[in-house]
C-alpha cells in the first residue's frame, strides 16, 4: 500500500502533509510518497521523527496554485507536484492520490491524466458533512457546475459505495436534493432523475430538502455540482460563524471562562463532531484510481484523517465495487 | 394604517397570532384585522387583554393547509382566511397583509387576487437570514423554481429597496449567489445575470459564494428559487441542530447548567441574534401591496414581530419605490 501525497498543496503546505506523513510513518500501515520541491519537504521532514523506510520524497519543481487556469495548469506544468503525483498514480506506483491543493488542478489531473472508469461520465466530488447522525455525503459538492439525470444516478450509486465500504454503513439511505420534498417538486433536473433513483439499485428514500442536509436524513446526499458547492459553502461558512461566536462568548470575561471550563467537555466533542478535520477529505468519485482532495486549510491533523481515509479507500475496493456496479447496470441495460 | 392578519394559518393558529394581535393593539400604532373562524379567533382573544378599538375580526369558513395544492385551492376555496383576507387587501380594506400559513397558497392568493406590480414578471420571496454581521435578505427564497436573468435583476432591484427602506440599509449591497467569486464562474443564469446588474442602479459587489451567506458579505443575495430554498433550509436546518446541540450541552450536568449561568447572557444574545423570530417574517415583494410570509412555526412573539415588520413595510413606501424603479429603468430602456 502506497500513498501519494502533493506536498505542496494546501494553505499549510508543505509543512502540514509533512508533519502528517511522519506521524502516519510511525503509526500506519503504509508507504507515504511526498512529492514536491525536495529540499523544502526535507527541511519540513527534518522537523520530525520518522520511520525513514515508510517515506519517500519524489522531487517536483512547480506548484500550480489556486489563482490558475486548472486545465491550462496541468497541461503547461508538466512538473508540477500535484502532475507528477498524478502520473505516479497512473503508472500505479502508488495506489491513491491525496492533495490539499487546488480542487480545479486536482480535478483536471485526475481526468487528463488518472482517467476516469469505464462507463462513468463525470467524476463527481463527495464532501463528507458533519450531520446530527453522523457524517454523510454530499455529492456532487463541486466537480461540475451543471448535470443530467445520469449523471446523478451514477453519483447515486457511486456515493452508495463509498459509504458502504469505507464507512460501513450497510444498505446506505440516498436523497436527491429539492425544495421540497414532494415527487413533483423541483426543477427539471430533479424531476427526471428521480424515478431514474427509483428504479436504480440504491436505497431511495426520495427527495430530501435543504433542512435534511445538517439532520443526516440520508447518507448519501444527490445533488448538481453548483448547488451542491453552494450547500457546502454554506455549511462550511455557518460552522466557522457559529465556532467563533462560542469562542467569542467563552473569553468575555472571567465568569464566562469559568463557565467555558465547566462545559468544556461538552463543546469540544460538539466542536469535533462538527469538525471537518476529523472526516478526512473529499473523495473524487469515478476516476480509476482513489483520489482525495483534501480541504485547503487542513492542518496536519486533517492530512492525517485524509491519509488513513486513503488507505481505507484502497483496501476497502470501492473503485472495483463502482466498476462491477456500473457493468451490471450496463449488461441490464443491453440484455 | 390597518394590517390584515391571517389568523388561521400556521402551526400555532390561532393562538399566535391572536396573542400577538392582542399585544399590538396595546403598543403599536395600527388598527388590526384578524380574519378566521370567528368563534375560534374570538375565543383565543378573550384570553388577554386588548384594545377594543384596534381589532376587528373578519369571519371565513375555511382553511387552506399546506397538503392542498395552492393555485386550486385558492380559486376554489372562496371563504378560506388567506383568500378572504387577500381580497380585503385588494379592494384597500387593509394597507399589508400577513399569513403564516400554507406558502404556496399565499403565493398565490397574491398572485391572483392581489395582482403584481406594473412591470414585475414575478414576485418573489425575501427571507431574512442571520448573519455575523446582521440580518441579510435572501431572494427569491423560493417563490420561483426557476428564473431568468431578467427575474433575477429585478429581485435584485426590489431587494435593494426593501433593506433601503425598511432596514434603514444606505445603498446595500448586492451578491451573486454562485460556485466561486469569479465572473466566469458559475452556472448559464448566473454567467447572462452578473453584467446585468453590473449596470444596474444596484450597488453590485459581485459574485458571492456560500460561505458568504452566514459572514453577511452582501445585504441582497440574489439567486433563483431552487437555489434560494436549499440555502434557506440548509440554514434553519443547521440552526436547528447547533441550538439543540447546545441546550443538550448545558443541560447535561449539574456542573454543566453551572457553566451555562456563568455564560447564558452571552449564549442567549448569540441565540437572539439567530433567532428568526426577531426579523419578523419574508417580505413576498413583486405585488401590487404589501404581503409578508411568517414563518410556519411562528409563535406569538414572531407574529409580533412580523406586524411590526409590515407596519413598517407600508409606512416607507416600499412598493411606491419599487414601482418608481421598475418605471424608471422601463423609460431608460424606451428612451
Amino acid at each position: 500500500m502506497k500513498i501519494i501525497i502533493d506536498a505542496m498543496g494546501g494553505d499549510n503546505a508543505p509543512g502540514a502533509p509533512v508533519e502528517a506523513a511522519a506521524r502516519a510513518s510511525k503509526t500506519l500501515d503504509a508507504q507515504l510518497v511526498l512529492v514536491g520541491n525536495f529540499d523544502a519537504v526535507q527541511a519540513e521532514l527534518n522537523k520530525y521523527e520518522y520511520d525513514k523506510s515508510k517515506i519517500e520524497i519524489v522531487h517536483a519543481t512547480e506548484v500550480i496554485s489556486n489563482h490558475e487556469e486548472p486545465v491550462k495548469a496541468v497541461k503547461s506544468k508538466r512538473d508540477a507536484s500535484v502532475v507528477v503525483a498524478a502520473q505516479m498514480l497512473k503508472r500505479g506506483e502508488g495506489d491513491a492520490l491525496l492533495s490539499m491543493g487546488s480542487t480545479g488542478a486536482l480535478l483536471a489531473a485526475a481526468l487528463l491524466i488518472v482517467g476516469r472508469i469505464k462507463g462513468i461520465m463525470r467524476p463527481a466530488i463527495a464532501s463528507l458533512l458533519p450531520s446530527a447522525k453522523g457524517p454523510k455525503m454530499l455529492i456532487d459538492s463541486g466537480a461540475n457546475t451543471r448535470s443530467k439525470k445520469g449523471n446523478l444516478l451514477q453519483f447515486a450509486l457511486m456515493g452508495s459505495v463509498y459509504m458502504k465500504n469505507v464507512l460501513g454503513i450497510k444498505n446506505p439511505t440516498v436523497g436527491l436534493i429539492s425544495n421540497g420534498e414532494e415527487e413533483e417538486k423541483g426543477i427539471e433536473l430533479v424531476k427526471e432523475t428521480h424515478p431514474l433513483l427509483k428504479a436504480a439499485p440504491v436505497n431511495f428514500i426520495g427527495n430530501i430538502e435543504g433542512r435534511d442536509v445538517m439532520e443526516g436524513t440520508a447518507d448519501v446526499m444527490v445533488c448538481d455540482g453548483f448547488v451542491g458547492n453552494v450547500i457546502l459553502k454554506t455549511v462550511e461558512g455557518m460552522g466557522h460563524v457559529v465556532s467563533s461566536k462560542i469562542k467569542e462568548i467563552f473569553t468575555s470575561g472571567l465568569l464566562s471562562k469559568l463557565g467555558a471550563l465547566l462545559v468544556m467537555k461538552g463543546i469540544k466533542s460538539f466542536r469535533k463532531s462538527m469538525d471537518y478535520r476529523e472526516y478526512g477529505g473529499a473523495p473524487l468519485l469515478g476516476t480509476k484510481k482513489p483520489v482525495i482532495k483534501g480541504h485547503g486549510s487542513s492542518d496536519a491533523k486533517a492530512v492525517y484523517s485524509a491519509i488513513k481515509q486513503a488507505i481505507k479507500f484502497v483496501e476497502t475496493n470501492v473503485i472495483e465495487d463502482i466498476k462491477n456496479t456500473i457493468d451490471t447496470l450496463e449488461d441490464e441495460a443491453d440484455g
